[in-house]
C-alpha cells in the first residue's frame, strides 16, 4: 500500500459534507418542505420522532416487504398496526440487514472469502454495522424507548485519547500526542494571534469599537491567554508533566510545555477539529447494551412471525391490481411468488439492481445512480484494557493516517473489565478495496501492525482473535451505504423516492440520513404513509 | 436575592484557576518534586496511580485514624494490610465521608435545620457529595477497579444541552439557546475575522510566510468557513430549521441561520467555552452504577470493622510514645481514650479546629488558612424525562445565571426510563449561603421556579419531591471542601501538611485535587508512607 497524500482522514465529515453541500441544490427552502409535508397529513415532529399518525385501516390488503433490516421490519411493525398484511422477504436466516454485532459462534463469509468464526469470549463483542445512536435520531430513540432496548453511552469524543500521524509534516511526523494538547495549543495560539491583532488596531476596520475589547475578552477566556500580555503558554488541561495531587511534592504538579505553533500548522494536525461535529456526529451518542442487534432482535420479536427467511427475491413484477414478486428458497431451492397489493423494495440498490424487474428504463437508470461504498471493520479482541489502565483513555477514538485505519475506537462498556474489544479500523473508499482484498489473518496482521505503533508493547502483546469485515464484499449488502453524488441526488433520487407503479423504496439510501440507522426507519415511516394513502384513497374509489 | 453583576458564573473553572495560579507560587520545578518524592520512595506514577510499595510491617503498631471518609478508610486499607492495627473514630453512623448518595429513606439533618427524610421512587437517587470521576484521578479509578465497583459515563459535556442567561446584554437576554449554537457561531465568525485579516496582509507581520496560508487552511475547516469568501454562513452542527430525513422533504433538511456576532459577543455567552476543560473538569468522566456511595461501601466492607461508628473526637493529645484521642460515644454518651503510636487526622480543617488539641500556636493558626466552602445541591426527582423525551438532552449541563442555579445537571443514567433525578442547582459562596437559609421546601420551589423558565411547561408539572444539602450546615463536614488563598497555600499549607509530633493531616483539604476524592485517596496515600517511615524507623532505632 502506498501512502497517502490526504493529511489525516476526516472520518467525521466526508460523508456529511457532502450532504451539506447536496442541500444547495434542494428545491426550494422550508416554506416548500413545509407545504409537502403537509400535504402528507405530517407535521413536522412526525418526520423524525414518531412514525406517522395514520387514520383507516389496511384490513383485507397485503404489502410485500423485501429486506427483513431496520426499514422492512419498521414498515412490517407500523403497518401491520393499522391491519395490513405484510410478507416480509429476507434471504439471510435472521433479521436485522446491517444492524449486525459479532459475538461467539457468529459466522460471515464474504462473496469468494473464508468462512469466518467469531472466536471472542463470553461478553465480547464488536458491532461491525452501525455502532452509535446520535441524540438527534429521534426516530432510532422512539423504538429504543418503546421497545425497553437498554441503552448506555457512546463516547464518541474522547480528547485524551491520542493522535498519531506517520506522515505529518515537520516535527510531529510520527509522534504520539493526546488530542487536548493539539488542540488547547491549536486554539490558544489562534486566540493569541488574533487578541494582539486587534489590540494593535490593525484590523479596526473589521470590527466595531464596542465589539473590539468584548472580542477579546472572549479570547482571553477561551484560549486561556495572559490578561496581562494576551499570550498563549501552555494551560493545565494541555496535560501535565506531573500531575497535580498531594501535598507539597507532587502539590500543584508541574505544567506542560505547548507544541510550537509552526509545527502544528505544518503537520495539519489540527484539522481533526471543527468547532462543532456535524449534525450526524453529534454528541450524545449512544448505545444499546451488549450490541447494537439489540434493537434487531427487538424489532424481529414483534415482526418475526411475518419474515419468510433464507428466501431470496429473483424478480419483482407490477402488475395493475397488485404486484408479484418471485423467491427461491434458498434451503430446499424451490421458486414461488408472493402476490401483495403493493411492494416496499428495501433492499439495498446494489442488490436490486440485480433482480429482474419490470421498472421503466428511466427508473432502472435511476438505481445505477447511487454509489455503495467499500467498508471495512475490523474488531480486536484484547486479553488486557491497557488504553484505560495504562493510558486512560476511556473510550473515544485514536486517530490516525495510518492508510485504511483511520481510527482506532476504544470500547464504551465493561469499563475496567478484564477484556476489550476494540475497532482496530474503520476504512473507506480505495482503502477499504484494498483491504478487502488481504485474507481474514493478514486483515488483523494489519490493523495490529498499525496499533502497536501506538501502544508499543502492548497491542501486539495483548490481541486474542479478531473479527473483520467488508461489506462490499458481503452478499445482499455489497457495500456499506449508498453514496450520492451532487448529481445523482438531484437526478436519480428523485426518481427513486418516487417510486413506480405499485413498488416503493425504502432504506438509509432513501434518506439524507446515508448509512444511519434513523434513515431507514425515516424513510420506511415516510413510505407506508405514501402506500397507506395509495391503497386508501384506491378502497375509497372501489 | 440580588441580581448577580457578573455573566453565567463559570462553574468549571473558578475552583482550579485559583489552583493553577497558585502554581506559581510553588517552590521549584520538576527537578525539585521528582527529588522529593524519590526520597519518599515513591515514583510517579505510584502518587496518583497506585498506593505506595512500602516495605516492612506495622505489625505491633497501631494507627488511630479520625474520620471514616476516603481519605481514612484508604489508609486503613493499606495500612492494616501491612499489620497495623487501625482505629477508626468515626461521628456518624456510617462510613464515606462526603462520598453519600440520597436515595428513599436517606436522612440528613442540618445543623439548626428540619430533620429531611428523602422520598424518592426506588431507583432514583442524587449524588449530594461528589458525584463525577475524570479519567485522569487514576487513584479513585484504582480502587473501583481493585474493588470491582461498576462504572457508566458520566455525561460532563453535553453541546445539545441549553444555555439560558436571564441577565445577560442584548438580543440574547432571556433567549433559550442550544449551546452548540453559541459555540458554532463564536468560532466561526473568530475564524473569519482571523482568516479575512490573514488574507488581507492586515497582520502579515505577525505570521511568517509559510504557515499563512496553513493557517487559514486550518480556519476554514474549523470554523466550517466557505473556502470560496472565508464567511460563516452556519453550518449544520448548529443545528437545522427542519433536521434532514428521509425522501424529498425534509429530505436534506433546512439549515438554522447563525446568531448576530454582535450580539453573542454583548450576551457574553461565549465565555461559557474554553479551547479545553480545566484539568479536573476533562472528559472522559465516570460515575459508579447505582450512586457514588458504591465507593463508600466498597471500602467499609473492607474496613468497616476496625471502625468505630457514633464516635466523636472530643481531645487529641500528642505524647512523646504516642498518640490519645478523647472520644464520646454518641449513642451513650460515654468518654473514654484511644491509644496508638500515631494519628492520621482526616477530619476537615473545619471540624479538627473546633477539637480540643495540644498542637502548637503555629499549627494551629495554619489550621484556620483554609476557608471552607459554602455549597449547597438539590435533587429533584422528575415523573417524566422531557429533557430527553422532548429536547432530546440525554445528560450534561444546561447553563443558567440565574442567581445560585449555575447549572442543571440531567443524569447520566437509566435512560428513556420512566423517571429521572436531576440536579436542580450546584451552589458556592455567597449564593450557596442565601440558599442554605431557606427552608427546604423553599429551595426546592426556587430550584422548580428557575427550571421552568427554561423547559416551561414541562419542570413544574413533572417535579415530585426534592432532596437538598448545604455543606456547610452539615455537621462534621461545615462546607464542601478547603478552599486557599494563594497566601494560606504559601503559608498554612505545608505546615499542616509537614505535621505535628505523632499527627499527620490528610484529606482532599491537603491536596490540590480539592474538593475531589481523588484529593483524599492521595493524601491517605502520601501520609501513610510518611507515617510509616516514621514508625519504621523509629522501630529500627529500638
Amino acid at each position: 500500500m502506498t501512502t497517502p497524500s490526504s493529511p489525516i482522514l476526516d472520518v467525521h465529515t466526508n460523508a456529511t459534507r457532502r450532504h451539506f453541500l447536496a442541500k444547495a441544490l434542494a428545491v426550494g427552502g422550508s416554506g416548500f418542505l413545509l407545504a409537502n409535508m403537509k400535504a402528507w397529513g405530517m407535521d413536522l415532529a412526525s418526520t423524525r420522532d414518531a412514525p406517522p399518525a395514520l387514520a383507516g385501516s389496511g384490513k383485507g390488503k397485503t404489502v410485500v416487504i423485501l429486506g427483513a433490516g431496520l426499514a422492512g421490519m419498521t414498515a412490517a411493525y407500523e403497518m401491520s398496526k393499522l391491519g395490513y398484511t405484510c410478507k416480509v422477504i429476507e434471504a439471510r436466516p435472521f433479521a436485522g440487514g446491517r444492524c449486525q454485532t459479532a459475538r461467539a459462534g457468529s459466522v460471515l463469509e464474504e462473496l469468494g472469502g473464508e468462512k469466518q468464526v467469531c472466536g471472542f469470549e463470553r461478553g465480547q463483542y464488536i458491532n461491525f454495522g452501525p455502532w452509535r445512536i446520535p441524540f438527534n435520531h429521534r426516530s432510532t430513540l422512539h423504538y429504543t424507548s418503546s421497545f425497553g432496548v437498554p441503552l448506555e453511552l457512546f463516547n464518541n469524543d474522547n480528547d485524551a485519547a491520542y493522535v498519531y500521524n506517520d506522515n505529518a509534516a515537520g516535527a510531529l511526523r510520527g509522534r504520539r500526542l493526546r488530542q487536548f494538547e493539539v488542540k488547547a495549543d491549536m486554539r490558544g495560539y489562534v486566540d493569541e494571534l488574533l487578541a494582539k491583532s486587534l489590540q494593535s488596531g490593525a484590523i479596526d476596520s473589521q470590527v466595531n469599537g464596542a465589539d473590539k475589547q468584548l472580542l477579546i475578552d472572549y479570547l482571553v477566556n477561551e484560549g486561556y491567554l495572559s490578561k496581562k500580555d494576551l499570550r498563549y503558554r501552555g494551560t493545565e488541561g494541555r496535560g501535565f508533566k506531573v500531575n497535580p495531587g498531594a501535598g507539597m511534592a507532587p502539590g500543584p504538579g508541574v505544567p506542560s510545555d505547548p507544541l510550537g505553533f509552526s509545527d502544528l500548522l505544518q503537520s495539519k494536525l489540527g484539522h481533526i477539529y471543527h468547532s462543532v461535529h456535524e449534525f450526524t456526529q453529534q454528541s450524545t451518542m449512544l448505545q444499546p447494551v451488549g450490541g447494537m442487534d439489540a434493537i434487531a432482535r427487538a424489532f424481529e420479536k414483534r415482526v418475526g412471525r411475518m419474515i419468510r427467511y433464507n428466501t431470496e427475491v429473483t424478480s419483482l413484477r407490477n402488475r395493475s391490481d397488485g404486484v408479484e414478486v418471485g423467491v427461491k428458497d434458498l434451503k430446499t431451492g424451490a421458486v414461488s411468488v408472493v402476490k401483495g397489493d403493493f411492494c416496499l423494495c428495501t433492499l439495498p440498490l446494489s442488490v436490486l439492481r440485480q433482480v429482474d424487474t419490470d421498472f421503466s428504463p428511466t427508473f432502472k437508470a435511476a438505481l445505477q445512480g447511487a454509489a455503495y461504498a467499500p467498508v471495512c471493520k475490523i474488531g480486536l479482541q484484547m486479553g488486557r484494557r491497557f488504553w484505560e489502565e495504562d493510558d486512560g483513555i476511556y473510550g473515544g477514538h485514536v486517530f490516525t493516517d495510518t492508510k485504511g485505519i483511520n481510527l482506532i475506537s476504544l470500547p464504551s462498556s465493561n469499563w475496567q473489565g478484564k477484556r476489550g474489544t476494540l475497532l482496530g479500523f474503520y476504512s473507506f473508499g480505495g482503502d477499504a478495496a484494498e483491504l478487502s482484498g488481504l485474507t481474514l489473518k493478514e486483515r488483523a496482521e494489519y490493523a495490529v501492525a498499525a496499533g502497536e505503533k501506538i501502544f508499543p508493547g502492548q497491542y501486539r502483546k495483548n490481541f486474542e482473535t479478531a473479527f473483520s469485515v467488508a461489506w462490499h464484499r458481503v452478499k445482499y449488502n455489497l457495500g456499506g451505504w449508498a453514496e450520492w453524488s451532487e448529481e445523482a441526488r438531484e437526478k436519480a433520487y428523485p426518481v427513486l423516492v418516487a417510486g413506480e407503479q405499485r413498488t416503493l423504496l425504502a432504506g438509509e439510501h432513501m434518506s439524507y440520513l446515508g448509512g444511519w440507522q434513523a434513515g431507514a426507519i425515516e424513510s420506511a415511516w415516510q413510505q407506508m404513509a405514501l402506500i397507506h394513502q395509495r391503497l386508501s384513497s384506491q378502497g375509497a374509489a372501489a
